[in-house]
């Protein structure tokens, strides 16, 4: 569908465009710049030697930098695509080589942490507008990105106070461009919403699949045999970047400890309706659920076909 | 893809086929049966006169009963497909008018019960093969059902002691024939497994999105807005028939606080992690939890595809 993200703008919004991390995100943002012309120069950046080669072999990107501090120089705007605990040592790296006046953004999933690690190594001239795209899959690496993964997705964006309100708007129409809604909050608040729709599912994702990897009762086999009912659809996330969600619990500590508190809270509640068969209540809980996903779909971000559509072709018409 | 189930069998495996409840499952069933010619009459019965108008409208039943004691009259094979805490009172009902030497079934997701609460109203002529396609979406009713539903998933028999061996065989030759893997176990073993693939996964989903239906710091449409994060993966199963649901918590309680136990005895580790910042600890976990979608997805029972392949149609080819 070429149509999802309308024609290339009349004129780039940036001239010089780096992006550090050729992952999933960061490669996406590349496909993403290219097909709208977002830049004028797109450049990449990346530690791996690999994933370098990878890049110049697609050709998602204008140029393919030896160095960060070279990649940098002269960008107009610069994001940070590597797990956030990378940040603050990337940020010291390239810091002193950033053009005067430069947007230094990134699309971390944990926002406070992003502006207290990496500020320090910032000039008072550069301004540092933090964005999160609420997007993915659970693949990563340069090969897994695609120019519509933001389309129809929130951005949050987190500019500390004093920003200069010029740098966010450019921010916000390079996502607007790329197909996304854009929001804009604190970072205290982001951290504690992500808290809840993503990182806390995550813990909880990574958490069953390790219980049932190693019960003595139900061999793994097993697991895997019968996880069409409804185990399997945990694995999905459970299967995402292990370093990128290792940062993210360790620089959100706080809001993830509080939201899963809640969790917790409300599962032992949960558990005591089991306990003493209280069925009403198990009803009750099982009915108000059903609204949320109702809700999702009605904005779209959710497909509202069966088993998230992923049933066997032409099951549908098989009547 | 008409070819998923092949052609029909050359002769019926059953006379007359009595299915009880067409929900999701009863529904698919009764297509199963119709496209494979399983039955030479599908006999439908449910106690919802609009369920019962609505099977004689899309036709998928050869007669549509008007009393169940009337359904299963001269039935071969009777399948329970009704929430599994209304087992007894159907069976308490069917009991006395069955066919001498019946074979008596049901899809049920635990299985200890079934055998508890409906062997009490079966003559010792009536032959009880309890079986669980572990198969569904999270949409119910006769219109949910397609007849594809049951291929290249498991349906696990868990006879009794003393179940005459050939009604077991044509009770897997059925399910055989409707697409599915059939293993035998133990009812035991198979509420204990369940309790882990599939029932202790719903009563997770469920909670997390109840906790997050009634945050204070963050509203609803926050948590809607921004479920792309992960949130919205655990809405799916948290849509389930709320019914249904109860009445397998009511039913499996010991196996379920089980699983829920070691569920919550390594989240407190996990969350223990969180805190003393075990960044080994996690990374190790998040690596671990990858092996076993890899082994869903090596043997045919989830798709390969990204984001369970609902990203926007086109998006792949979008670079």
């Amino acid at each position: 569908m070429p149509d999802q993200l309308g024609p290339p703008l009349p004129q780039p919004l940036f001239g010089r465009v780096a992006i550090i991390g050729l992952g999933l995100i960061g490669s996406s943002l590349a496909r993403v710049a290219r097909r709208k012309g977002l830049a004028k120069t797109i450049v990449a950046i990346d530690l791996s030697d690999a994933v370098r080669a990878r890049v110049a072999e697609l050709g998602i990107a204008d140029e393919v930098a030896e160095t960060p501090e070279a990649g940098v120089r002269d960008a107009d705007l610069v994001i940070l695509c590597v797990p956030v605990g990378a940040n603050a040592t990337v940020a010291a790296v390239i810091g002193p080589h950033l053009k005067t006046g430069a947007v230094m953004s990134d699309v971390g999933s944990v926002k406070a942490s992003v502006i207290a690690n990496v500020t320090p190594y910032l000039r008072p001239d550069i301004s540092l507008v933090p964005a999160h795209p609420v997007a993915g899959t659970e693949f990563s690496g340069p090969d897994a990105g695609f120019a519509t993964l933001f389309v129809n997705r929130w951005c949050i964006l987190t500019p500390p106070d004093g920003t200069d309100p010029a740098a966010t708007e450019k921010v916000r129409a390079f996502w607007s461009a790329a197909g996304s809604n854009v929001e804009i909050m604190s970072a205290t608040h982001h951290d504690l919403v992500l808290a809840i729709t993503s990182h806390v599912p995550h813990l909880i994702a990574f958490n069953i699949v390790g219980t049932a990897a190693h019960l003595e009762q139900v061999t793994n086999s097993e697991v895997i045999k019968f996880s069409a009912g409804g185990f399997r659809d945990f694995t999905r996330i459970a299967a995402s970047d292990p370093t990128m969600w290792r940062d993210v619990f360790l620089n959100n500590k706080d809001a993830v400890l509080d939201m899963l508190g809640r969790f917790n809270d409300d599962l032992a509640a949960l558990r005591g309706m089991v306990e003493r068969s209280d069925g009403d209540g198990l009803f009750d809980l099982f009915t108000r659920t059903r609204a949320i996903r109702r809700g999702i779909i009605d904005i779209g971000q959710e497909t509202q076909k069966a088993d998230f559509g992923r049933l066997p072709a032409g099951s549908d018409e098989s009547q």
